[in-house]
């Protein structure tokens, strides 16, 4: 090794397992990279070790899932990188959120005491907890009564995936346990705590997912009170209104996670922040113009801006939230993943299965290698993406998905197709928006799991958004991010970064494969795009409710069956 | 066997094999039934014995399956019933239809001759066939242009399963053959022609089929003389301007024929039909006010009047077409038993395969019984039924199928029975057009092949309708109808009917099980078919022509890709 070099520490604590990177500064290389499967997973169905049972959509995580993240994937890191302890100048933490966290005073979450253990309101509830979902909506209704400003920072909607709606629920759910919780806090947070001793609150997770901004800080406390007066002083009980910048130090590795991790005390602990954001300059995505993708369960549109506009339906509009300096706007589209795995385990036949076996590839490929076979628009088909609603640019949870264009002799990978161009047609209806706010968008940076490795889904999106499509297939992103805002908060004198683009100039790099549009399918997609936008205005816009009026319907056929 | 009985024996030569019954005049039982599946089955890849390949859409069948079916089915059927020759008063033959053979004189099969069975052309043609469909296209338009009154007998339409277009490919394609050919005549005939030596050509299949009426006959010579000049005789040279009644003798049995069949020569033979048609007086219809509603692939929904109504999109109007004495009004719904097959061959995952095999039953079994748990609305989906384009009312070819209500909780039984649901929104869309157009329903009585065993479909039917439903779930309807109109034609002087309605008084019957609507499903799918109608217009009037717009792209798109 040469001791010349200097590293930073990532860590990734996704939701299924954390992701561990240990990174050269000077150019972004990986000198080793650990994964680390969560022995305990998602808690939905019964508390560990208890004869607990959870209700529908729950999702709860256990803590020292993280500790032992930690312990096994730093060791191994260095094992394996052969790099020296001196040569390592910082440590940065990415985790999921909004997740809610209730501890003691001195960071001991409440549901590692006997005394809580047995309460499913004690454990930390994880971004995909929906037990929120009732609050989430009484609070944008609240918010949207009291003409709240900040919500026109979040595109008119509170998400049942943010903080608040998670503490109000706790709050009216068990009582006692939000009593007893001195302090409510992000996971990345904790993480940072547990590590150097230290309680701060990342700017990120504050700022996208608790209605927090840098010139009005947190909603007023008249609108805590007017959900419960209980909690009218949340933040200052609970939590802090002091919030800190990415990029930042922390504080410095304590002596007992020092020895979690085989380290030495006192190494540089960087501001954590939330891992689809830490994804982005870790994508190139450090300076306005370019769009950073991420394909997941939901599909991320992350832009960055010196200016402040309103983008209609966007989820998301933070000061400072990602890089420092610029306003980091967002925007969600609520299909994405979700609704190609709700093909994939609804709609394929039997045959398809039999025929991927036989010739031993996945069915994935076989999916894949069918529908490319296809040209665009031999299908007759179009679709509305919005199994499961449309958060940007409608922001509307009513909405439900179409396919048009069925025939008899319409095969599966027509339909698979069709949801993937359905798909892009949403990106696009999401980036046209921000141009047609004012904010450019030059290029487009996609990363994400599996769905970045699906080369017909880029294909088709780069005929569709008519950009050369470039991409970041690692699944160490958002790692590699938190490595970067370590090496920021190291500082140039250590031998990191002063600023974020700088770290992003040299850390940061694209696959060379990308993906070009040509004018053939450029020009049938904007056809197809064309059908997409008026079937969208038509049912996106009330001209036929046919959706609402269905989904009504269903709500209370479902009220009378389970009565 | 009472030696006082009378018997008729009705032959329905169905698309892959032909069934028979001997049918006790006086109550309609039966003494026997028999099935045979044609050797050959439908001929759509190549020519038998020979090395002759196919085009795609063609379908034809060899004329000596109907011999030697007659040769199996009708000696068993004595066998088994031991019936006695004397007692059999008449014999009747239902088809699929519009057929055509290309004969010699005497009856001949081209296809038969070593001259002409290398040629395609030469081979009897099935209603299935599509190689017609453009030439179909044609005469619509040139009906059109010619304002040829005919034309507002078949909803404006001239469908690609009709003679006439069948006798232009024919010409165009082959015209050595068209003028080998003495006579063209539909299967029925051919068949009754065998057993009779008479060659006649029966009122139902000229008047649903080949554009002839009572009143106006068949197309004036200057309209097949704008098909083609070669055309213009085509009537008079190769087929007959004397069209049979039904229910009349045309011929006794042949010495060659009652020895086919183990009987006696000089048994009366009935004018042949088609056999959905055979289906109707067999279904207790054969009286103004119920509509038979026959589950094929098709939807076939036929309804008898004494007055004359314009129906609109409706696929034929024809005097004396399925009674004697009453106008026989089809309409056709092209989804029907085609759309659910589509869902069964092509949109159900492996898991659920997996289910029916571990429980032994069959796939529609357990997609029955999982969508039978569910209540009407509870997916908050609804469908446009179009998958096969939409023949009534709309009588539009460039229409294509919808799905509207997908999320990510879509369940495949959720898809399937909203499936269902939308092709009884189809018949009630049908039904209501009888009924505006001055024709009333007061009853429904469906029959059919398999989906007449669904009784989630007829439930829903029920609710749907809000009329009771009553059914014949026997596969032998046609061959019976065919058994009645034998026993109209040997008369009452032989032990016979005078009318084909003291016929289906006596020897038609309904099964005991009916289906009955209630209040509440009935009230849920008034609603749910108030989102139908509203996308049924706003797709089907061309408020919005995306469905035609995406159809002719795909169009140019395959003609490039196939260049």
């Amino acid at each position: 090794m040469d001791a010349k070099n200097h590293y930073t520490i990532g860590i990734d604590f996704d939701t299924k397992l954390a992701r561990g990177v240990l990174v050269n500064v000077n150019n972004g290389q990986f000198a080793a990279n650990v994964d680390f499967l969560y022995p305990h997973g998602v808690i939905n169905h019964r508390l560990p070790d208890l004869d607990v049972e959870l209700e529908p959509g729950w999702a709860l995580f256990h803590p020292n899932d993280f500790i032992d993240a930690i312990k096994q994937i730093v060791p191994k890191l260095m094992r394996v990188s052969q790099v020296e302890v001196e040569q390592i100048i910082g440590i940065g933490i990415a985790a999921t959120g909004s997740t809610l966290i209730p501890t003691k005073k001195d960071g001991t979450p409440l549901c590692l005491l006997d005394e809580y253990r047995h309460e499913p309101h004690a454990w930390p509830k994880l971004w995909a907890h929906t037990g929120s979902t009732e609050k989430a909506f009484l609070l944008s209704q609240l918010a949207n009564d009291r003409f709240e400003t900040f919500l026109d920072r979040y595109g008119g909607k509170i998400d049942p995936e943010w903080f608040f709606p998670k503490v109000w629920e706790l709050y009216e759910n068990a009582s006692s346990i939000y009593n007893a919780a001195d302090r409510l806090i992000e996971a990345a947070d904790w993480i940072v705590w547990q590590l150097t001793g230290v309680e701060k609150r990342n700017l990120c997770a504050a700022g996208y997912k608790a209605l927090w901004s840098k010139t009005e800080g947190f909603p007023l406390e008249t609108f805590f009170a007017a959900m419960d007066p209980h909690l009218t002083k949340v933040i200052d009980k609970k939590m802090k209104r002091e919030i800190t910048p990415l990029g930042e130090q922390v504080g410095e590795l304590t002596e007992e996670a020092a020895t979690w991790m085989n380290l030495s005390p006192g190494i540089p602990v960087a501001t954590g922040l939330l891992n689809s954001y830490a994804a982005v300059p870790a994508s190139t995505v450090a300076q306005p113009g370019k769009m950073a993708l991420i394909l997941g369960s939901n599909f991320s549109h992350l832009i960055l801006s010196n200016k402040e506009f309103h983008v209609p339906g966007m989820s998301g509009m933070v000061q400072d939230g990602i890089v420092p300096g610029l306003i980091g706007y967002e925007a969600i589209q609520s299909g994405g993943g979700n609704l190609v795995s709700w093909f994939m385990n609804n709609a394929i036949p039997k045959k398809y299965f039999k025929k991927a076996q036989e010739r031993n590839i996945s069915i994935n490929q076989l999916m894949e290698e069918k529908a490319s076979e296809l040209q665009p628009a031999e299908s007759g088909m179009v679709a509305l993406d919005w199994w499961n609603a449309n958060r940007s640019i409608l922001a509307d949870d009513d909405l439900t998905g179409l396919i048009l264009g069925y025939s008899i002799q319409t095969t599966p990978e027509e339909i698979y197709r069709t949801l993937l161009e359905a798909t892009t047609f949403g990106t696009r209806k999401i980036f046209e928006t921000f141009i047609a706010s004012g904010i450019p968008i030059n290029e487009i940076i996609v990363s994400g799991d599996n769905l970045v490795k699906n080369e017909l889904l880029l294909n088709i999106l780069a005929n569709v958004t008519r950009m050369e499509i470039k991409t970041v297939a690692s699944p160490y992103t958002a790692a590699l991010g938190s490595a970067m805002f370590a090496a920021v908060a190291a500082g140039e004198k250590s031998g990191g970064y002063a600023t974020v683009q700088d770290a992003s100039k040299k850390m940061a790099h694209l696959d060379e494969k990308t993906f070009i549009p040509n004018n053939t399918d450029k020009k049938t997609y904007n056809r197809l795009y064309s059908e997409y936008t008026l079937l969208h205005d038509y049912f996106g816009y009330g001209h036929n409710n046919a959706m609402k009026r269905l989904k009504n319907l269903r709500t209370t056929i479902l009220e009378k069956k389970n009565r």
